[in-house]
């Protein structure tokens, strides 16, 4: 099984540059899933319904989300009644939070299960990842094999444990939220393909792939700022390839997708 | 002019590797100044004076540190005797601090600078590092074009941000700390050099360099834990490759370097 | 010199809980001047010319501020304007923030100065309080021994460490920001009186001021909340009683002022 | 039911000071029960065999702790044994935490149940306070309605959220850490008995029961520094005094104790 991971697409641009490439890309890679983090689709701050049905029309098969999800209101009217978003499982265990954490991929006879998580370290006071992740995956693993974590966190030590942690259990883990693609992707013991983060999707000139002129202001004056995402400008697409053996589960490869005119894209 | 930057280097194992790596890449990438992030190389924390003397013995100019510095106590002895050992420059501007933030390393006609700054975000509270950074950058410039910064910090956006505010100011901006090398090195839009993280040279079976199964019982039981770098192992070095003009100190080129048995070296 | 000093208002039931109350406490007291910490007058986030007025009307001589003094956009039109109005003094040095941090309080033949200063532990990333607050206290002592600081901070090290950094350089150091009033006021060894905080001024049956039901919907279910200060319901008032020695600036007593059911004023 | 409360014990000023004057105070309120915050107890970390045998001995009925429970590496030795000390109950829910949250004390005919819960705001990643604290309280209501809880936490507006969240529930919700009594202490809406904070025994001129020397040290200079209790010096004790109704479990009554040369004793 072949899957390509989209890391956090930030505003139009990086909708846009979704369209745009992942034509391409899956000439190249022919992968029979496409997942994207949609955390950011929405002008920086979460995801509306519109943004959410353009990426699945440019081919993406699943959105997950991460600390952004909740920003657009709107996405309290259409959580509930789609199957092919999902946002952080470890939110408290109640009737009150919308939308589900854990979803299924159908792929011919096979079935690719993917968990969103979210971090603490730095972060919100949501459920233990690791607790949650694990009750997941026992799960998942009743039905399939091949399992993919989005473990959407902040600091680099809770991302290396998360891989470690569910080692030889799913198929990958991979990093999302710094914005920044790591340059770590491998295999770990066991067979579980891992990165720490798989990188931003959107503006290539800016901080986080905002406006980097509003977020230097922030740090240089300690002032409140509106972080504005452009509407134009260079874009950049990060990701990651992963291919998964189709019985066992255990990955097979992972590397690292780049592309920016600092590193063009051959196909 | 050319300069290898080596990142947080991790107990034993990451100085041996050091030992071990250096002069190869000496012979491959042929440099003027070789830099090293140290404040990890005893056990994971801080610095003896004996790591540091194994360091220069083994290749290394310039030794920068973090927010580990003052973990051996012993730095307190040598610090203010070593002119090639440089701690955060951002910490207040009073007698206390020892050590300085700022050295020079003297290539045979020329001067490379080299700026250690502390990240704030999620970190402690030292000085504005755009501030500090920004009178040290013009001091610096004074005696030459060719100036390195190294940024210890944990936040992406305070990275990103370090780097557009000192674009064209300064040769290189590369950040440290988080231990995960980042794919993104690029050439800024003025000519300053840019990488995230360079990464860390040590253990690579663990988690920031240290034995995973302690990192993986706090995160899973939250009780307290000694962290321990392993003694033997698989090992990792993670740093950049960097081109500097000789006479605008614009970057010309910049490479990261990994190395560990999923990236082999080819000299 | 006799002061009276009120505790964060919090929206419109405190701003009339002070209109309703002051004339009492200054008929008791028989305060020379009354200060009131205003950062959450406007509907518990920043303040409004509006509000400002109103507090002045309500015999408030001065109005100090906090982590929400930028809340409402319209401050940026008013404060440079306003003699009676101070935000923290810590913002990074630069011409690009509004308003001052330091104001002097003309009392018959003496001066007040009122200081406001910012922590930084669990907070924002400004420049150190016990910097700029030390400069700023040689600068007001060239004028009047008689100071006062607003130290609008989390932290109780943080706090108390400021009340014995400043000890015998200042007549009081009071902390705002907590919103409870703390049971320890005191004048330390060298004349400065001193409280942890001085409470909030506003709802009394909420959090912080606030509605109670979406404070505990944040925290028991993670998911993003409007907080909302009531319009009507029950208040308390929250501040303290000083009187400093007219000659030498030092403190002679110190007196919490708390108003509420469970606590009724006596005149 | 009469109850007193001890503030977190810091050191052997601390500890001498219980010993000194907890005969006092039961002479004067006529508890049956007295609980103690003893998670400072050992030079201001952790609490050791020794220490709380003392506390025993001094009259103290049950020690709770917080944050810093595993301090001193001896208590892993004890803990399981003794009945008369409980940690925060929120802990990840496996076999690895030694000791426990909940414990019971006997009084003629009645029991009293304490629960020690950890807050998360600026803290640790534990386990929902809220949400394992309703669970406990649960399980304790079918043996009593007299239950009272240690809220060992930092953040003012968590410890009013669960003050609210318990009113009706238990007898009283008392808060520890920050070492400063608040004065707020109340009977909520539902017969609840609250503080913010009882605050802490031991060094009265210091900052958090520690030398103030090295903390401002840290403060102003950012360097590492030791935070030592004194062994000598003028002290203060911090608690409350409850009244609960025998039958209903509702409180009756709460007053903060405050001792001090400032505040002095009168029985
Ligand atoms: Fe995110
Ligand atoms: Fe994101
Ligand atoms: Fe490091
Ligand atoms: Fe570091
Ligand atoms: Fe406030
Ligand atoms: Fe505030
Ligand atoms: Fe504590
Ligand atoms: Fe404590």
């Amino acid at each position: 099984m072949k899957v390509i991971f989209i890391g956090d697409i930030v505003g139009s641009l990086g909708v846009d540059m979704v369209r745009e490439w992942l034509p391409r890309l899956k000439e190249k890679y022919k992968p029979q899933a496409t997942i994207a983090n949609g955390e950011n689709a929405a002008w920086g701050r979460g995801i509306t319904e519109r943004d959410y049905k353009k990426l699945l029309q440019a081919g993406v098969d699943l959105v997950t989300m991460g600390n952004h999800t909740w920003d657009q209101r709107e996405i309290f009217d259409f959580i509930d009644n789609e199957k092919k978003l999902i946002r952080p499982a470890n939110y408290p265990d109640n009737d009150v939070t919308p939308g589900k954490g854990l979803a299924y991929i159908k792929i011919n006879q096979q079935t690719l299960a993917v968990i969103n998580l979210h971090g603490r370290t730095f972060m919100a006071d949501l459920e233990d990842p690791f607790r949650v992740g694990r009750a997941l995956v026992e799960d998942a693993r009743k039905i399939t094999p091949h399992i993919l974590i989005d473990f959407h966190a902040e600091a680099t030590s809770e991302k290396e444990a998360m891989g470690w942690f569910m080692d030889g259990e799913v198929s990958a883990v991979l990093g999302t939220h710094t914005h920044v693609q790591t340059n770590d992707s491998r295999i770990l013991a066991k067979g579980t393909a891992y990165q720490t983060d798989v990188g931003m999707t959107g503006f290539y000139d800016g901080i986080l792939g905002m406006k980097k002129d509003s977020i230097l202001h922030k740090f240089t004056t300690q002032m409140p700022n509106q972080f504005e995402v452009p509407e134009t400008g260079r874009t950049r697409l990060n990701g990651c390839y992963l291919e998964i053996d189709n019985t066992s589960g255990k990955a097979v490869d992972i590397k690292p997708i780049r592309i920016d005119e600092d590193n063009p894209f051959f196909g």
